[in-house]
């Protein structure tokens, strides 16, 4: 953070903040008569007025009248409350199909005005020039968005094989705006992936934190991947595990965003009368759907003081717990003399709807509109040809054989048991022609997952209960934690088309039935975003969503439900271009059982 | 190469840690049944085992048995509460007149396992080489020491041209042991001092830490000052200080050392209903008589407990808030997984009486008793040769000469208000023959202050009020925040003497009368310490002490008195090798004014 100050500015810019602190010059902005939420001793203090200069909180108290001149912009804030600008301390910008100036067009709205996002998505399909590629497209913006370094871990050989060098990581760590190791899925490193714990002892060796993902771990495995200096998790579910953790001395961030929404679940962890300096409210990745109706962190904070937070916590758990768990206190996370002017003004403790949201000192959103637009970033060729496909698919590539003439085959089928997590079914599929079929009447269809970076062509195809399909099918190239694209459907036909669009498109996500293309969109960088707006993304997201559940898709979300499908990261039967893995064993089982 | 070979060490002691975590290698020691304080949720938990495999804990819980075999060491911890290892935040290990080995003695047996310490001691008569020395000699000790970069700021023309470069910050700010800028005085700063900005600026552009230090600063111009990122303060002396202070997001260091006590004068904080994480108890220096008669951070742990905090916020504020004020709390200030094993065990929450201390995995003391030695550094012999004055000196050196023939002089005299803070008094003196003379009767004698460590010979002579000597001098090369050494008396030939007898030895405390050196030790190593034994140095200060009294000092602990007179950190009145200087305007003034 201290690196967005370059060294010529950095004296000047202290000499001019001490001047309006002491009376001896104006203020560029000065904020009057609100209360003010002190998260560093937890106190909401009336009569106060807070001073910018710059993109810096001067001075916070009752003797400013002498920094106030005609050219000081002067914000009355009566019978209204200050609180820091919000900071997701664990996001994935990259996973919801819109480019950086859209989703920060939601969250300067809302009030978030630091954001922290992992990488992998470009990390799996563009390597290191994709984590410098986000980092890039984040600079220079009306907000703060710091990166984390991608371990890339993954299920897929292939990913694996490319995944991140000591020498990358180092020279990432030494990136301006990238702020340590991203999350690392407990089970493999627990399970001796010597890649992963180097990246992760290093980091630790350079002073830097390191993100964990703890899904499911307890007792000595999960103690085992904290020694090794692992700080964090945002993936508690429960009272209990969220103070498992604490316990260990982690931070803990609890997720109100697209793939889980627990603050509920754990919402009693207030009542147990322990110190919550570590507990930290985040995303963990927003939906355009999610963005557009609800907002982003003020929807989460708010959610937090209706099921009963005390609003001052919920605030400390969404500003100064977040920058202490990523050292940047000194910079960010409350309100007063030094930190960045980020302040949101809302109408009062328990109402988060920021009326004005301030970020490095400038008004960037009034009432829920925009003063100020992010910058549009401009991705470069080499971002937009990610999907490495030597050729067309066909049919036939989906073809699952068996030996022998069986007319029935047994099959480990992955079985959805929410949007997001699977189990393993063993079913019993028709068989002809030495080929296993799809199965409707069960709700049995096919799912591949294709290598889609590496020009491998790479393929496996196996398959899923609980989609609905009755006919077509739909491919998406923003497959998590792989190199991989994934489509599903009752047609192969289909399927191949779908998969060669998205060729086409040089990424995005497509529905075809019958032969036709009856739904896409593309996203052609990385294969995983575009430039559209951010409601056309959620309109065109609606449409997709309606045509597949024409085609009788039974799931409420079809892309998440697809996109995870090849993650390590959810339990418990996954699928990647190499066959398809059990995650709770860490390794890969057979399609056919019988 | 040695990068090389640490980082494959780093991974392989992971690798070490998570096995013992999982219950497939032994713990080198283990510490059963015991209550453990756990600092992050503000609990004691009972039932849990400590592992410690190397320098680190492994695991802290109920299954810990596999992990425990007959090579285990394993204490017995029943009916015992186990602690994090106490961390000192603020404190002046060179300013205490003993070698780093002999003050790590007293720390290590009371269970103090971090020291961090400031180093302008060392900086001012060594420079840049010196702070590199102490760093040296803070290396591969029992426990760890860290170092501040000393600003040097100072009221002396001699000390700010030996001013900190830019170029030698950065460099000590990469320093593998130094871990931000030390304290720099409000007054000097706010008031523009450039090169002190520079530094701060500086530091906290590279995203270091910058302690503060802020006596007696409020209202704008303390808020001045925290603009500019300074974010902690160890000089409050009222709970309306420190909640000024917590209020700005600094991190607020309250002392119970040799030259402040303040944790009772500040005790009411904790009825103020706030929120504490920012509270911090430090030294700021202990003397040898302290260490020798309290110990170290255990007495005050022991003493806020005494006044009322409760026990687990007292260890709270010794351990992981001064951990997280400086980000080391991925490395120490709490009883986890992964962190260093700095573990110590006391007889229940309320008794701060060590029966074990462990550090770095090791078992350092028992009851009382080392069971490891701190290494005795041996300082290069650049290092024994800061008394560098050209020449002897003679009695005439301490004239003070008034112009015409007048019998009464109106002199500015340094008034003692109490050991430390001194005032301005004008009182008529006697002249004769053009020169100002001592005058017993009103408790009024001579003060010099001697640049001594760039062979200027500077001196300036001037008047002192309330020592208490009726003959004799007294000199000390201790003298704080200079290049100087101090020397007060009676008799300017006995000044001289003494003075003299110093610049034999090359530094130390020396006391004269009727030409005679009746008490004294050597001080060798920067001027400031010695590598005597902590009880030696501690006897021979009680004789110091005791023939300053014959003579007629009625100061009761004269070594500091002495050392602060130079000091620009404590009001109001000081002297410097250039003059007086009068603290709040931060100028220097006449000594005559009549």
């Amino acid at each position: 953070m201290s690196e967005l100050v370059d060294r010529a500015a950095a004296r000047e810019a202290a000499q001019q903040l001490m001047k309006v602190a002491l009376g001896e010059a104006e203020a560029d902005l000065a904020i009057v008569n609100g209360s003010i939420v002190n998260v560093y001793t937890g106190e909401v203090l009336t009569g106060d007025t807070v001073l910018i200069k710059g993109d810096r909180i001067a001075y916070v108290g009752k003797n400013a009248q002498q920094s106030i001149s005609p050219a000081t912009r002067v914000i009355d804030a009566s019978g209204k409350t200050l609180v820091p600008g919000f900071i997701d301390g664990h996001t994935h910008l990259l996973n919801g199909l819109y480019s950086i100036s859209e989703v920060l067009r939601y969250a300067m709205k809302g009030g978030t005005t630091t954001i922290i996002t992992e990488t992998m998505e470009f990390g799996f399909c563009l390597g290191y020039q994709g984590v410098i590629e986000f980092v890039r497209s984040a600079r220079n913006q009306p907000i703060k968005c710091l990166a984390t370094v991608p371990p890339l871990v993954s299920t897929s050989p292939v990913a694996k094989e490319h995944a991140l060098t000591g020498g990358e990581l180092r020279r990432l760590l030494r990136t301006k705006g990238v702020i340590g190791l991203g999350e690392s899925f407990w089970g493999p490193v627990v399970d001796g992936d010597g890649v992963t714990l180097s990246l992760i002892a290093e980091t630790v060796r350079l002073g830097k934190i390191v993100d964990g993902h703890t899904a499911g771990a307890k007792g000595n495995k999960l103690q085992a991947y904290a020694s090794l200096g692992v700080s964090s998790c945002h993936e508690p579910t429960t009272a209990e595990e969220v103070l498992e953790r604490l316990r260990l001395g982690m931070f803990v961030l609890v997720r109100e965003g697209e793939t889980r929404r627990e603050t509920e679940a754990i919402a009693r962890i207030k009542d147990e009368n322990i110190d919550l300096r570590r507990l930290i409210l985040a995303s963990d990745g927003l939906g355009p759907w999610q963005l557009v109706a609800d907002g982003y962190m003020e929807f989460i904070v708010q959610k937090a003081i209706k099921l009963g937070f005390d609003p001052v916590l919920a605030i400390q758990m969404a500003t100064i717990n977040v920058a202490q768990r990523f050292g940047l206190d000194d910079f960010i996370g409350g309100i007063a003399p030094g930190k960045y002017a980020d302040i949101v003004i809302i109408p009062d403790l328990d109402t988060i709807q920021p009326e004005y949201v301030i970020s490095n000192g400038q008004v960037v959103a009034r009432n829920g509109e925009l003063l100020v637009q992010p910058r549009k970033h401009t991705y470069p060729k080499s971002t937009q040809n990610t999907i490495r496909l030597t050729r067309d698919f066909g049919a036939d590539d989906f073809a699952v054989r068996i030996d022998g003439n069986h007319r029935k085959a047994k099959v480990r089928v992955i079985d959805q048991v929410t949007y997001l997590v699977t189990r393993e079914a063993i079913l019993e599929l028709p068989a002809l022609d030495g080929l296993v079929a799809s199965d409707t009447s069960q709700d049995v269809i096919k799912v591949a997952a294709i290598e889609r970076s590496h020009w491998t062509d790479k393929t496996f195809t196996g398959f899923v209960r609980g989609m609905g399909f009755k006919r077509g099918a739909i491919a998406t190239s923003t497959a998590w934690d792989t190199c991989d694209m994934v489509v599903v459907g009752v047609s192969e036909a289909d399927m191949a088309q779908a998969v060669n669009r998205i060729r086409e498109l040089n990424g995005g996500i497509v529905v075809c039935a019958g032969g036709r293309i009856l739904a896409e969109m593309a996203l052609p960088i990385g294969g995983l975003i575009t430039m559209l707006p951010m409601e056309t993304i959620s309109e065109t997201l609606h449409h997709i969503q309606q045509t597949a559940a024409q085609l009788g898709c039974t799931q409420q979300d079809i892309r998440p439900t697809l996109s995870v499908l090849t993650t390590g990261g959810i339990p418990f039967l996954r699928i990647c271009e190499a066959g398809l893995v059990d995650i709770r064993q860490n390794r890969f089982v057979d399609l056919l059982v019988g």
